[in-house]
């Protein structure tokens, strides 16, 4: 039975009823292993039984037992906010349990299903599905007759509903509600869980209290928009999209209370079709960007599309470190001033960093770009790759461009209070990101490719399997085979033979600056080559079955300066291989047998190029070990003198730092 | 009636029974006019009232009518620690009183008193004693029976006392009452207020219920232990040196939860005597040192107090902004690490200022170097004469030396919620800055000057009438003529003739490379003249009155280099003239007619030594007007050229910056 849904939708984050590209869902694009394949291997194998082990031992699903038996507020425990913390878990489970099992139906196609499924898959699936099926009823028990549904307000002896929109975070928790629910109905949509009739019933409820008439404020934590976009997508009910126009429309005029950090925090400080750059907190900023473009999209408003593109434009160009990274403070957990990038106080949130990926891929959707893809690739690799250890059960919630001190190391078994300590911790008391990384690994085949009327666009470079219909119908299957970020080779094989021509399209990052295409045809001898330029490449022809398409990115380490006006890294460099960036580890010092072990004590030698032996990046650096004076100005202080020698020494990818024991880090080195 | 008052100590805020130095009271130094006199002279005429007019106005005096008529909790207002700012506000109208009136009794020596007070001043003295004395019965009739006075806690209602020991902030309150209370009884050691027996019988119930046996915790914030040393040196109540001890050792061993900012915020880490750096919480760091130099000197303890001076060193080489601000993080209000100092995120708390002035003028009683002086000079003109507009009626709490975007102003009207934002404003949700910056300005004069059995020394320089006894009970009167800081001049005239040879000691700034004491005696032609090295220059006669001894001082603008460590500020400069720091505000881009509006557009050109030319100190800088490109960093985001021309520019002392609008300012600039 579900009823409920009238719509059907790919099975994919964002299915926008129109866009500029179509994208893809889990049942088109398969992963198979590579960079990509193995974390999305770790994710459904470690990640995802841990974030369970963790909700239960901290009692945040346990707090809906406590709700449905009419037990609260005594024993509730995590803050206002750990109720999204389950509902970003149920969203991983239904996006790997599409993975896994095959999106789009029972016998869905595409996907392990299609495969083959062996049987520990069929097992896996069956697993996930137990558990997805059981927090989903603990859930479904805590919601009121009036379709409420939070465990922290409301109750007697608890806050009264919808009266702490400021920091109750009643409506973003819905958000994420709604978005595990159209996770679930867009892979399964023939399964009886329930889950989006409980999205529907708070829907329906937050309409009613938020519509026209009602309650004219916003949430914090903007969220919901992008929820309530989604689920009237995946439902088609036009309420509640809606509802999610006047919250974005309410947003900017001061519904908020004025605050420590200004109205800017919750981007309550100027309407969004009003701002020209993202500010305040870095997570709330891209989510309310994220839901503006959906909304956007699906309401034809030109005039608030090209307003989130100015937004993203700026951010990108001033406030986004190179990492791709966003959020300058700890204090609030915010964007700072234009080329406000500090290094060693990056906060760099690993949620923010799931949050500018969601805005962008929308971006892309709308309007087709590469450097929304750019950034998103820039993000993948240097943010969200960054967070989870390589074992899949430790995370980084800030991600610290410079290491001062050692880092200690987080207990393997208590939850961190410390969140912004720039320590892998397997929980935080505010453990927003190890579900949010679990999600977006377990969706990331969603973001490989799209399809518009002509062909087939590759954004991100993966060995995977596509199988997708172009617009009027006609079937395309390919292959595609790559070591990327590894090596540069991109080979792209088409399984299928095309009566008509189609383009296939492959995106050339920016810093890939001479390119090129390589195509071979089946049959043929010829060779043809072409140069490509940073943007999208295309190649058009009736493809036939083995024809192969060959991008070749030129993969090799390279140094980059910052914008003059980022003062915190004037006089660095970084070094940057393909989209990955680099970092100077002090373990690597020491392996490298230079005196100094610390990385405050290393120059860079910017005459001798970056170069790579055996996979490993090396740079040329010389020792300074300057005195500590009693005062640290004057005109001497500067005078130490630089060691004569230059010594090489490897530098490591940022997203591998910290796995091998306490260690100093910086990604710009001095030059 | 004031029989609590066993021990008769000087009417200045530092009155160890032994040390290297003897301070100096408000009845032996008085400042006429110049930099500080003027400052003070505002304090007294303008901040006082202001605070005076804001506590009552908040309810924050209210709260203690509330607690006095039973009706708390219902109707308190303010933080948990607006108790404080009460006493903050006592102790400073309590210095005010010592210094407008004559300190030391109703006839006391020194201060205006002693010049004849006109009527004007009179009449000052006498409202202040009036409002002293009102609020000190509002803050009595608020005392429970047993001791206990805080507005926040312990009632039916109000949390439990002593229970939330980490933020509730009880104790740290008292060692405000505390301060206040010595204030008043080295100022007023006849007056009939009952200040300091309030002080008393709540220091009292902190020894039963925090004693030997009793609760072994210390409060989150300290303050109290600074507090119970001076307590027990103007009582002469040896429990108050022995709770002391008691919080102090304790501090350190892990009494305090484990949080976000970890246990090294409130300092309870690891045990002060074991500690090589200060760390935490900047304020709260600092008043900790100070209450454990106090404890050191009073018990003898020579490990503690090589302690706090390895810290003391340690803080100042490595975690001190050249402004002498500390805190580098807004999130904690703490210190960073070793070389953290981002200009553009300092938060350099004006308090954490105070702070650090009370540790180092104990430090300085005690061991008597200069570099101690050398700091506390620093701090005053650079934060602590940074905080107060012009009129003393707004503040900075936070004291940023990078503005990146034109400072919005505060309202002249509201309670600012934003203490971080680097804005001057009247009052703050958590308003410790105003009465912290009124009690030192109040007491300023205690600052200049201390004696030994051998005679004088100087450490700040103002114009001012010192006189005193040397230690064996010979009098020694002298005049300061000086405009220092605006000239680098220091005349000490000899008032009274001396039977015995006595020293005078100069502090020669640690930045005076080339100073010169020149020594004129009465009825003598020559004139001699002595190289002065930096650190305390000293001339011993039977002076004359009449007798010349001038420090000639170097100012010049100079330009100062940072450490190579402090990453945020690599390839900048500072200008420096005497002991105040300047900087480059946009307004002044404007009034040279340079194209740019935005210090963000301007180089420096370190080729052209900064000049002084009517009193306003120039440099030679270049416009460079980079484009913003798409993304920043790359080979070519630095390539925008270098304007031509070398324009000259004023700056202006830090500590008078954004008093003329809306403008960018940067203390270092890119060279």
């Amino acid at each position: 039975m579900n009823m409920t849904v009238t719509t059907r939708t790919p099975a994919t984050p964002v299915a926008p009823t129109r866009s500029r590209l179509r994208p893809l869902g889990l049942d088109e694009v398969t992963i198979h292993g590579g960079f990509w394949g193995h974390r999305q291997e770790v994710n459904g194998r470690a990640t995802l039984a841990h974030i369970a082990g963790w909700l239960e031992r901290e009692g945040w699903i346990a707090n809906f037992d406590l709700a449905a038996s009419g037990r609260l507020p005594a024993g509730r425990r995590g803050r206002e906010f750990s109720d999204s913390e389950v509902y970003k878990y149920l969203e991983a489970v239904a996006w790997e349990i599409g993975r896994l099992g095959g999106a789009g139906g029972a016998g869905g196609a595409g996907g392990a299903g299609d495969d083959g499924a062996d049987a520990a898959t069929v097992d896996a699936v069956a697993e996930l599905e137990a558990q997805f099926r059981a927090v989903v009823a603990r859930v479904a028990a805590a919601q009121e007759p009036d379709g409420y549904l939070n465990t922290r307000f409301g109750r007697p002896g608890q806050e009264p509903r919808w009266e702490n929109l400021e920091w109750g975070h009643e409506l973003y928790n819905l958000g994420h509600l709604f978005q595990a629910a159209v996770a679930r109905v867009r892979t399964r949509p023939d399964a009886d869980d329930g889950l989006i009739d409980i999205a529907r019933r708070s829907a329906d409820l937050v309409c009613e209290v938020f519509g026209e008439g009602g309650i004219e404020s916003v949430c914090g934590h903007a969220e919901i928009e992008v929820g309530l976009v989604e689920l009237a997508r995946a439902t088609g009910e036009k309420r509640y999209l809606r509802q999610a126009q006047l919250f974005v429309e309410r947003r900017g005029t001061g519904v908020l209370p004025d605050i420590e950090f200004g109205r800017s925090y919750y981007q309550d400080d100027m309407p969004v079709r009003d701002a020209d750059v993202l500010r305040g907190h870095a997570v709330r900023a891209n989510y309310l960007a994220a839901g503006a473009v959906d909304l956007a999209v699906e309401t034809a408003d030109d005039g608030l599309l090209d307003a989130l593109g100015r937004q993203w434009t700026n951010t990108v160009a001033r406030r986004t470190y190179v990492t791709g990274g966003q959020g300058s403070h700890h204090q609030d957990e915010a964007f700072g001033d234009d080329f406000e990038l500090p290094p060693d106080r990056a906060y760099s949130e690993t949620c923010a960093g799931v949050a500018s990926v969601m805005f962008s891929w929308r971006m892309l959707l709308a309007q087709g770009e590469a450097r929304y893809a750019d950034l998103i690739e820039r993000t993948l690799f240097n943010v969200v790759a960054t967070s989870p250890s390589a074992e899949g059960t430790a995370f980084y919630y800030a991600n610290t461009l410079h290491q001062r001190r050692p880092a200690e190391h987080a207990s393997a078994d208590e939850v961190s209070p410390r969140a912004s300590s720039s320590l892998r911790a397997p929980w935080f008391e505010v453990s927003c990101c190890p579900p949010n990384v679990a999600r977006t690994f377990a969706s990331l085949a969603a973001y490989v490719a799209t399809a518009d009327a002509d062909g087939v666009q590759l954004h991100q470079y993966a060995p995977a399997t596509i199988r997708t219909t172009i617009d009027d119908g006609r079937e395309v299957a390919l292959e595609v085979e790559t070591a990327y970020p590894a090596e540069g080779s991109v080979r792209v094989r088409m399984l299928t033979d095309a009566a008509e021509p189609w383009t296939l399209s492959l995106r050339v990052p920016a810093w890939a600056e001479s390119a090129r295409l390589v195509v071979r045809l089946s049959g043929e001898e010829l060779v043809q080559t072409f140069e490509a330029q940073p943007g999208m490449v295309s190649y058009s022809r009736a493809f036939a079955a083995g024809d192969v398409v060959e991008l070749e990115l030129p993969i090799v380490p390279r140094f980059t300066s910052p914008d003059p006006r980022i003062d915190a890294v004037r006089g660095c460099l970084v070094v940057e291989r393909g989209p990955e960036v680099y970092a100077l580890e002090s373990v690597d010092l020491v392996e490298a047998g230079i005196g100094a072990t610390d990385v405050a004590d290393i120059l860079l030698d910017a005459t001798v190029p970056p170069r790579e032996v055996d996979g490993r990046v090396l740079v040329g650096v010389r020792e300074r070990h300057p005195e500590i004076g009693p005062w640290p100005y004057g005109d001497e202080v500067d005078a130490a003198p630089v060691g004569a020698s230059v010594q090489e020494v490897a530098l490591v990818p940022y997203h591998d730092w910290a796995e091998r024991g306490p260690s100093t880090m910086r990604v710009w080195i001095p030059v």
